[in-house]
């Protein structure tokens, strides 16, 4: 089985020089080797498992660790605090420009017992480059990194306890401009926080039944070239709402994003999507549309399947799966019903940090339902697996970022 | 002199049932006929004039105004209570999915000793519509003006006190997503607020330099179609400040934003934008971007323009300018390079609450310095003293609404 190299995606620092605060001679250091910690003298209960109050993705664990930031001090000591409400000023520039980056990762505990987050250089690396898309400050990455392994190590053991094994926690990463200011300008102060929230598991069954996307209209678009569909920022998400309530109430999970009069296949959500398919040779083949052009996130589950299987399954092969091509190309809806009807369409999955690895079993397309086949199923949950197992401990790996408990 | 008719703008009550909340069985009524009020027993002190303090814009005055709304309860009692903080979860909608929207208005303390509001109704309206695309709860308009004019009422004799006779306090109307859940759903809470803060005094004078604009890059797109650019929401404004920082750093006052391979003439910075020309048959014509498509947003100044000249510059007319032609349609930077050559551009000038009406004297369009002629002042300058008559008391208006003071 090929190795897998490095637990950081892409992430070039020469980068941040391109952000507006960073002038390479004042690098906007951030320091978590020492982060002053308020232990929560009120702790909340854990809800039960399986409980409506787990469910609702309103409750987070007892504590949060934020770092502030400003134009004349830059970052200062970061703290790990009570989990509790923000006070923001009404005038602050996230409540208006929204002026606003987040990331999303998870807390395994894994099914030897401890505690691991997935490739969380990757998450904290692209953070950097969405603060610099939106003009809020960089940091270093490795910071983020440590903070959330700080915040992971303090509240694991009771909110993600040794016993819950295959479980996990959502961990979220956000930056906001706070500056109090309503004069339209690049802030001069930013507050970066971290906290964790229960979120609802993912099946990992294969049996499930797969998601049904209904396909935007014309006139709605996601992202756009010269856009910022590329960033974990805010504004790529508000306006999606209205398609996407529009997807719930017609029966449908999420919102499979089109681009262009040819009917791109782009994201479907806020996941990536793949396509599985066979050549005319009928070698197996995984399309997804390339990062290219800035339209789509650069997913980290994303990165990591491509990674994977080129790894693990190019060439000739002997596995249960295989040998399977990936590509990185745009992918009509044209080509997707054209592959339908001559039986060259296998499947068709999403995947992300909290969609995990999901097939696809409807698109409503503009009055059209299209039933998918699910002939990639073996495909599907060998990528699961490796996955779970790397997320969950069953294989070593570098992606793998293993916490030390308090 | 005609009269105007109607201090609404493009009001449709049933588009608000585009709303997803908005079912026509349950109007989401705002009730702002009983406001509770929970004075201020810690008033700040007003800056003084032209003080570093007052020209920061995070200085506001010694109240707010705000409506909580759930998906549960509707709208509750407004309420108005000393100006801070907002306690906002960690997990709020807005500090991640953007779910906001907000307007611009001024006070003016009119040349008669009288507090004003200019066409209220007309930026509540379009609340309600930026609210729609953003998936937040509508509202009655009406319920909004009357918050409006009630806070006015109560800080208007401190903060713009009668002596301040031609000058203006800038009234920053909020609606944030306060839903403290993680997941990606329209949100269920709420909060619409109103604050009222100091804001750089445009000029008034007709000698003041022009303002200098940077034109967009190819790969820099405000907005698009099957975007969001008519609604006056966060996501239309964080994005931009990547380009606004760098036509600062160029010395350019504002970034000029350009679409398409043509390059047409959108928007620059937040306000409206008009071309001043002569036809080839020398009549005086003005040419701004039209509302159709969805891109550029409806600005209140720039429909009072229209109106203006529509009613009182066209066809035959003995007036110092003018006959004046007004026409919406896109305009290239092609175009108005063509005109420039020709001798037939007059002039260019921005509009909006925060810019007034002002001239631009250069724009710095790709490796190009391009100086504008100013030969439209008059046109400009009536422009303005019609403008200002009618926010200031000097014209009798049914744009004008009249503040009573407590």
């Amino acid at each position: 089985m090929s190795s897998i190299k490095s637990a950081v995606i892409d992430y070039k620092p020469s980068e941040m020089n391109g952000n507006d605060h960073y002038d390479g001679s004042r690098p906007w250091k951030l320091d978590a080797t020492n982060i002053k910690v308020t232990i929560n003298k009120n702790p909340r209960t854990v809800p039960d498992p399986g409980s409506a109050e787990e469910r609702s993705q309103k409750v987070c664990s007892d504590h949060m660790v934020s770092a502030v930031w400003t134009l004349k001090d830059g970052w200062q000591q970061p703290e790990i605090t009570p989990y509790g409400p923000l006070p923001i000023m009404p005038t602050a520039n996230v409540l208006h420009y929204a002026t606003e980056c987040f990331e999303g990762l998870k807390l395994y505990r894994g099914m030897d017992g401890k505690l691991r987050l997935f490739r969380p250089l990757a998450n904290c690396a692209r953070m950097v480059k969405s603060a610099e898309r939106i003009s809020l400050p960089g940091f270093e990455p490795e910071a983020l990194v440590e903070m959330i392994r700080r915040l992971c190590a303090m509240d694991g053991s009771k909110w993600l306890p040794a016993h819950c094994r295959g479980s996990f926690l959502y961990i979220r990463p956000a930056l906001i401009g706070t500056d109090p200011c309503l004069g339209f300008e690049v802030p001069k102060e930013a507050l970066l926080y971290v906290v964790i929230s229960y979120w609802p598991q993912p099946s990992y069954s294969d049996g499930a039944r797969g998601l049904r996307l209904l396909a935007s209209e014309a006139e709605e678009l996601r992202a756009w070239p010269g856009g910022t569909g590329f960033a974990k920022i805010g504004p790529n998400y508000g306006p999606a709402l209205k398609a996407h309530g529009r997807a719930k109430r017609t029966g449908c999970d999420q919102v499979l994003w089109l681009y262009g009069e040819d009917c791109q296949i782009t994201e479907a959500g806020s996941s990536n999507v793949f396509i599985v398919r066979r050549e005319s040779n009928r070698q197996l083949q995984m399309v997804t549309p390339p990062l290219e052009g800035g339209s789509i996130l650069a997913g980290v589950t994303r990165q990591s399947i491509l990674e994977l299987v080129r790894a693990r399954l190019s060439g000739d092969t002997t596995k249960e799966v295989g040998p399977v091509e990936s590509i990185e190309k745009n992918f009509t809806m044209g080509e997707l019903l054209q592959d339908l009807s001559d039986g060259n369409l296998e499947g068709v999955f999403i995947c992300g940090t909290a969609a995990f690895v999901t097939s696809i079993s409807v698109i409503e397309f503009r009055g059209r339902t299209i039933e998918l086949p699910n002939n990639n199923l073996a495909l599907v949950s060998l990528l699961r697996k490796w996955l779970f197992d790397i997320m969950y401990g069953g294989e070593k790996s570098e992606w793998a970022d293993i916490i030390e408990e308090f």
